[in-house]
């Protein structure tokens, strides 16, 4: 690789430690311990410009996203971060974009406790690959597959924050006006800074039956749900919990970004019912016999056309 | 995903099933067993068209290709796969590519039993990017940095046959004539189809002091055992193992294309001095005081200009 991405590297190497790392960057391969009586947990995420951010977004932002997005996908199998490698494919290496990605990148290991023990760094069109690696006690890895008729379903956070943060940083919202300062920076930070759930890993172990995150969109990714167990969803369009932000800027429609829109990175996931929720989780919808996804109370939320939701 | 992903992502599904797998593609992330007493090793490596293949690959080697380099990381720590995932990003979802592409990871599935459990497809400009896990007895991984002076420095196999390849491929050899048909598929296979050392594993573990894979090419990949394990290396010219097909094309400088070409995944380690080898393992050179990598006996050889690898 061409000898300005050495510094880089070295840069890179210095996010590598931790207690699950026994060698990090610098060799063939890097090694890792993983507790006795746990099981391990592996995900790949890709970001490509234009596609998963839009063209000009700092590099410190695609850096901290591309590593929340994938370490989002540990968090829904109720896994804790051990390790990630990056798989970076940039253009020319520009000293200023990689620092301000080594910015992003050192924020994410520490946010989120994964160190970074390997790379691959290669000049070719803007390309993020993230694979990241997490723990979990054997046999207690929280799947797509088990949610039963009766449960309830629930979500970390608010939702659709992401999907108006992304309208307002592309310039393509229908508001005859910007909102303030404020809640731009919100919903923009909602897209570009997304926070897995990883505080909820203990709990959804003991308590969920199946989680997801909220990649796609809530209704597409309640569907894997769905399908992977067999059952039906009915979501509550009304009980969708919304950020003040969001609920103000009622142009946007927030309830139709709650419902469709993705990048969100909270958690969808299924209790038995009676399960008692703590403050900062919502219960949303019902485990119901059948197939699919069904919205109900879209009519008294004043959003319409969503008939073929059924 | 597009939907015309969905075929292939159930075909790749397939190639999912392995002893340490718990649960492959289909959730948000895949579940592997590391046995106790085990390191898990990792390695990401990512192949860009036109850059680490030529424009025109078939789809079927780009993938085993991809799988072979990423594979050759972890038989370099003598490390044993466990299981890979796959982010493949390319410009459209056509069905011949992907069906050729699907065929080379079959092949490399099955070549290394590496079961692939996870992946991530994308549009955009063609790059794959391979991250493999693979599992060692705790502390046995073998390192770049453990050679002591006195060691031998061995390979496996024979050098310069890919880079002879890669050149009768792109048509730039400065041969007059093109070598007979068994030649030419001998050596455009040592660049199409690199066979990872895995074969070596065990031996390796209880032999060698220091290992890597050369990629890069012999003199630059012993140059990183030298740096790490702080000594010099002195590599023989004379002893370089070339295969009956290279050296019958003198025109092509073989002994050149051995210490500079990259690209044959062969394994460069040392072991103490009297170590007995099996065969097909060869001694090529000698771990002295010093640094950096010093090549003896070209004279004798007929290359010339060798000079600055003092």
């Amino acid at each position: 690789m061409a000898s300005e991405f050495d510094l880089i590297y070295r840069h890179l190497a210095s996010f590598g430690a931790g207690p699950s790392v026994i060698l990090g960057v610098g060799d063939d391969a890097a090694s890792l311990r993983v507790r006795d009586g746990h099981e391990l947990l592996v995900s790949t995420d890709t970001l490509v410009e234009d596609r998963h951010f839009p063209v000009g977004t700092l590099p410190e932002h695609i850096a901290y996203r591309a590593v929340a997005t994938a370490v989002s996908d540990l968090a829904a199998m109720a896994a804790k971060p051990i390790a990630m490698t990056l798989a970076l494919t940039l253009p020319e290496a520009d000293d200023l974009w990689m620092h301000g990605f080594s910015m992003g990148l050192a924020s994410a290991v520490s946010d989120f406790g994964i160190p970074l023990v390997g790379g691959d760094l290669t000049r070719g069109p803007l390309c993020v690959s993230v694979t990241v690696m997490g723990e979990c006690p054997a046999g207690f890895a929280v799947r797509r597959s088990g949610a039963r008729v009766g449960d309830r379903l629930c979500v970390t956070g608010t939702l659709g924050d992401a999907a108006a943060g992304l309208l307002l940083i592309q310039g393509t919202s229908d508001l005859s006006e910007l909102p303030d300062i404020d809640t731009m920076e919100y919903l923009e930070h909602r897209f570009y800074r997304p926070a897995p759930a990883l505080m909820w890993c203990d709990w959804l172990r003991t308590h969920a039956t199946s989680a997801i995150d909220v990649s796609d969109g809530l209704l597409a990714d309640v569907t894997h749900i769905a399908h992977a167990s067999g059952v039906g969803i009915e979501i509550s369009a009304r009980a969708l919990p919304l950020s003040e932000p969001l609920a103000s800027l009622q142009a946007l429609d927030p309830i139709a970004l709650a419902l469709h829109g993705g990048d969100d990175y909270e958690l969808a996931f299924t209790v038995p019912p009676g399960t008692e929720l703590p403050a900062g989780l919502h219960c949303i919808g019902t485990v119901v016999d059948g197939d699919g996804v069904i919205c109900i109370d879209i009519a008294t939320t004043g959003v319409s056309g969503y008939d073929h939701f059924r």
